[in-house]
């Protein structure tokens, strides 16, 4: 893994809003855009790191509010940090623990200061500031630093999203300040102002402002739905630096990237492909099959007969109905790798589109599998 | 992997009663003494096929009576057998499901002609006679079958482990009746008669004029202790034909199986490995290690510094600790493939030894590491 020193965003190239390029920082490359598989504990449920990478993967997303509970932030920096701890040596980003407290913790409360909650794990009191937030992802060593933002909720008013982006400025502001400089690493800061189009300028514009090494959409897939965060991405991508890196925070299903990527989105993270492994979901073309159904209990065929992922080179259907019913560990670890191999092959298939300006086209056929369903899809 | 076209049991070397072997049978060689891993429903649970054959297993163990329930033979062998159903192309012996009909099943009836039991998963109403166990086998495509026996009680007076074992004789002959000759496919009998040397003795015996391509030795790791199940050993071995491979069923321990080898068994399983691996245990020299405990929280060291496993070759005693803490399904992976690769490099040991004349020596090694404990042993 080659290491950059110093932190930087090259754009390749573009098709309509759309952008292909690579970062580069202290642990390694990443192509953009790009999927980050959700490793919440220091690990990818059900994944081993190598079988991470072999998924494409290039970077993978640390959760600062588990890390910081269990097994702590000073005691993952005195192992070595989160690279060792975890041995994934590629790059890492954390979010910076806000989200997990307001949907996790117990007992929050929120002052100007920052946040205090109790850990569900151990009913803890905790006290989560803009300055021990990025001291937690410094010592966890993240290559990616994200500023505390609160979690604006859905539906709110724009008097409240207005207080709440203010408020998440401030903190973005004290965040940029306590951050240490160091060759290779970046912090991102993280642009809220829920659906309203003025808030949204006005949040990106006090970032600007501060500078930041890459820009996130924050405060989506909260319940809005997709046409009204296509419409806030049609509205806050413009503003953000065309230079640096634009990142769609806890996003999402498959047809999700596809759009946001065309209105210029760099980086995703979501718990889906991981969580739906689990709970006997494959992630296909055209849709997701339901590995639980008896309809697979005799099907000799794999998941995707154009899948190269573990799951569909070794095992049949029926194999892995066969699993899911008998509670076997097995099924969760094959599909985990193959929704994540299903993800990073369609981050693939997105970066070789917009290099070859045929984005259009990649989206046409990506729309009629949708329409076609899984079963016609994995047929044509 | 290259498959026999006839099963064969060559004798390499001696070492006392000690034996280093091999066995060609339909799907590929075993090197003997060998260790078969546990794959109860059709998958050696938190590994995939390509981990257990990294661990250096040759061959796995099916469970007939979990495979019959689900998800049935006949449906296995639609699929086209065990091996490609579960992705393990090579050498597989299945037990004949009666053990697990005793300990598992509900609602048993045993008559002369078989067992009849309610499954544990749905309650349906099963018969399963020797016949029936020999077909099934078949229809699953095992290189090894086992015949069906009544498994004798613990503990139990000679005249009812008599009468047992002498059922089990009979239903052996008709196993050896319906087993359909396969080249490189055999077919193995048990000797049954509990602690009783005379019994023992018959029972071999009788199977020997029956005539198998292996002989197991069963009823024992019953709760007898390894004092007692060395000394059924003891007098048992040698009525077994050296020509052929000896398996002692269901055993175990590292220290048991070391024992076992000394008195001339070439064959052993056992779920321990990796029933441990999923709750905490790792197996070392020396002894166990159990990282549920706080002890490991803070170290930095791998289980075991000269092992070669993923879990000691990328993961500190620290990290293991913490997935344990946090229910990490990379828990019960990682310490289920050291687990199992301490096991295969215990045979491995095993086989040089013999080969080299110097199982004393062996044996005085491992003894002294077990009287050290595992933190005096792996400091060494």
């Amino acid at each position: 893994m080659t290491g950059a020193t110093e932190f930087s965003f090259d754009l390749l190239a573009t098709d309509g809003n759309a952008r292909r390029g690579r970062i580069a920082c202290a642990h390694g490359v990443i192509d953009t855009p790009a999927f980050m598989p959700v490793g919440t504990a220091g690990t990818v449920k059900a994944m081993t790191p190598d079988g991470v990478t072999a998924t494409g993967a290039q970077i993978i997303l640390g959760n600062t509010y588990h890390l910081m509970l269990r097994p702590g932030a000073e005691r993952v920096a005195a192992l070595g940090g989160l690279h060792k701890f975890m041995n994934w040596p590629g790059p890492i980003l954390t979010d910076s623990g806000g989200y997990q407290v307001f949907s996790l913790s117990e007992r929050r409360k929120l002052t100007e200061e920052g946040v205090t909650f109790q850990s569900h794990i151990d009913g803890a009191h905790i006290a989560l500031s803009p300055e021990r937030s990025v001291e937690i992802q410094n010592l966890l060593d993240a290559d990616i630093t994200m500023v505390l933002d609160e979690c604006t909720g859905w539906p709110v008013s724009e008097d409240d999203a207005r207080k709440s982006m203010e408020l998440s400025m401030r903190w973005a502001g004290r965040c940029r300040k306590a951050f240490e400089e160091r060759p290779g690493y970046g912090l991102f800061g993280i642009v809220q102002g829920s659906i309203f189009p003025e808030l949204r300028q006005a949040s990106a514009e006090t970032l600007i402002d501060i500078g930041f090494d890459g820009y996130a959409v924050g405060g989506l897939a909260v319940g809005e739905g997709q046409e009204r965060m296509f419409d806030v991405l049609d509205v806050t991508v413009p503003y953000l630096p065309a230079d640096k890196p634009h990142y769609l925070m806890g996003v999402g299903r498959p047809e999700d990237i596809v759009g946001a990527v065309a209105r210029g989105i760099d980086m995703f993270d979501c718990v889906m492909p991981t969580r739906s492994g689990r709970t006997a979901q494959a992630f296909v073309r055209g849709g997701t099959l339901n590995l639980r159904n008896a309809v697979h209990a005799d099907d000799p065929r794999p998941l995707d007969a154009a899948c190269s992922c573990p799951a569909c080179t070794g095992f049949s259907r029926a194999y892995l109905h066969h699993l899911v019913k008998a509670g076997e560990m097995l099924a969760g670890m094959l599909l985990t790798a193959h929704n994540l191999r299903y993800y990073q092959d369609i981050m693939r298939g997105l970066r070789n589109a917009i290099e070859n300006g045929t984005l259009a086209e990649f989206r046409r056929d990506f729309d009629r599998e949708l329409a076609d369903g899984p079963e016609r899809a994995l047929d044509s």
